[in-house]
């Protein structure tokens, strides 16, 4: 009976995604790697306000949650040369991918695209919830990712774990995407359905920040940014397009009053703000506008997380929601691409030579 | 340059999925089987109505087409030892693949069944959007499928070629489906919302036939035998159970008046055929009924075809919508179980050994 061979992951980044990633990875997510030959060991984490650790042999993950949660630093447990930063880590973590959970600049998508280059150049396979190196330099990275022989992975980059981008590639083979909408920003679908039930705006934007739902800055979802670097990430990945967030066509929810929402309402229709692409001849023009969506429509679900339509060649229109949207399911989507890695690792022998 | 392996496809059923599946296959679906590895050519058609052909070097598509249309019969190709009935020309016809999409019997799910487990024991990979094979035997054919080494595929059997069963399988590992309810039978999804509309039943019932999308006896859909059929076929695919369709509890719409589908219209619902399924102790429970779904639930989505949500353990709950549903989609669901069996088929240097 074999466990499988160690698979070594580094993750960037240790706030509630990675924690929970971390608390999961030895106990529901251990049976799928081990399923795909891998059994996986933490060989390092960096955070950002609680140091960094390495330690070739893995690190005891349930006593770095315990020193992070006490407010410690993670450094206690450091056995490796010294690496005075993230970027330092990232260039010498012995490790076979790297797990890439940074906090994420909406504005320019760093450093998270560096972290990502870096270790694809180290030939480490990739995998992020980050939406950032997705929207800002998708096709250099994948170009990268090709000739290093590695896998980038990215479906927690837009609706957590709810297949969106595995499901194009993998379920989907020789479909084109000509376009999609959708309702993929949570905190405006939460605040724009409060307000229809008479809460105000700015009560409904607590809840979404109690609910942990909100960004940090929550005007990246008011103003529709989150919604656009969304868009870009699936308009780059799904229909082969260059776009980047400042050239998104955007329109927040910000000016948007009680009273539109509620005659919205009695006519049948709920505001959402909603990301539309589509071909224009040879390129793919993005917008983020808030609509009066029907009720009926896959759009105005309730108590949806995140909505996307694609609009598709020989498959039509295909519409996947995600329903709840918390935390667990961002973890999630970090294993779903790391059994693909595993999968990958496992057939060239388990084994990642290192450079850098 | 290579054009690819010939990949030997063996057809029984050529009715409406089986003509547009044999309409594509040399125009978008052959780029997707081609970086697969494969150069699809159709060794064999075997119809209802029309006769059988085979032609171990490819038969040619279009003129086969043009003789169905015609109202003639295929034996006119037939390049191949007599087959005096379907189940000699599965246990003889040289193929890869067979690709079953012949009328389903939702009773007992013959003869799809019997032509499946012949191909199989033949070492055919197989292929179908029949729903019956994998609702009343998917645990003895996915054994036999697997002594074998051949793939069973079945992504057409329900909800056409939108991802149910692939997207489970390719993109959920370490999923558990604990239940799922869906509007899976688009034929009365149809009727109820155009009575609600003050369309009579009768006449909706009639649109849905001009549509193409009735079951040839609609009293399967009316009563639920269809859902029930497919609710079986999702239950033992994604959850692991071994239920048949007659231990289904079933309630039809044939009962349901205009007057009950406006009075739930008025109080925002909307009725509809809904299967449920969840595990009761070991074993998984299904039930069909009309149910008021609020609108704003998934399951209340106007103009889908067909919608489903899984509920999960790790993954919280995952909708999926199709939207339209034509022949084109149940065409492509062909396709896309198709691209994975030349990709295993590839990897085994592309021969398919015949036995029997």
């Amino acid at each position: 009976l074999t466990r499988g061979r160690e698979l070594r992951i580094a993750m960037v980044g240790f706030g509630n995604v990675g924690r929970r990633f971390a608390e999961l990875l030895p106990g529901p997510f251990a049976r799928p790697l081990k399923a795909a030959g891998a059994r996986p060991i933490v060989t390092g984490i960096a955070t950002a306000r609680h140091g960094r650790a390495i330690d070739p042999h893995g690190l005891d993950l349930r006593h770095c949650l315990r020193l992070v949660r006490a407010g410690r630093r993670l450094d206690a447990v450091h056995e490796w040369p010294d690496t005075p930063s993230t970027i330092d880590f990232v260039q010498t973590v012995p490790a076979d991918v790297l797990v890439e959970v940074s906090p994420l600049d909406p504005i320019a998508g760093e450093p998270a695209t560096r972290h990502v280059r870096i270790a694809l150049r180290r030939r480490l396979h990739v995998v992020t919830a980050n939406k950032g190196p997705v929207a800002f330099a998708l096709g250099r990275l994948r170009g990268l990712a090709r000739r290093q022989g590695r896998l980038f992975l990215h479906e927690g980059a837009v609706m957590d774990g709810t297949p969106v981008f595995n499901l194009v590639e993998r379920c989907l083979p020789g479909v084109r995407v000509r376009g999609f909408r959708g309702a993929l920003n949570s905190t405006t679908s939460h605040i724009l359905s409060r307000m229809e039930q008479g809460v105000p705006a700015a009560q409904a934007l607590r809840e979404a920040q109690a609910l942990g739902i909100a960004e940090a800055d929550p005007a990246h979802d008011l103003e529709g940014r989150d919604a656009a670097v969304k868009g870009c990430a699936l308009a780059n990945a799904l229909m082969g397009a260059s776009v980047r967030p400042p050239s998104v066509r955007r329109r927040g929810i910000t000016r948007i009053t009680a009273q539109e929402v509620q005659a919205a309402a009695r006519a049948g229709r709920r505001l959402r703000l909603i990301v539309r692409a589509r071909r224009d001849g040879g390129a793919v023009r993005l917008r983020v506008a808030p609509e009066k969506v029907p009720l009926g429509d896959p759009l105005a679900v309730s108590g949806a997380d995140a909505v996307l339509v694609l609009e598709t060649d020989l498959m039509g229109e295909i519409g996947v929601i995600e329903g709840g949207g918390n935390v667990d399911q961002t973890a999630y989507a970090l294993l779903a691409d790391l059994v693909a890695v595993a999968g990958a690792w496992s057939r060239e022998g388990g084994r990642t030579r290192l450079c850098g």
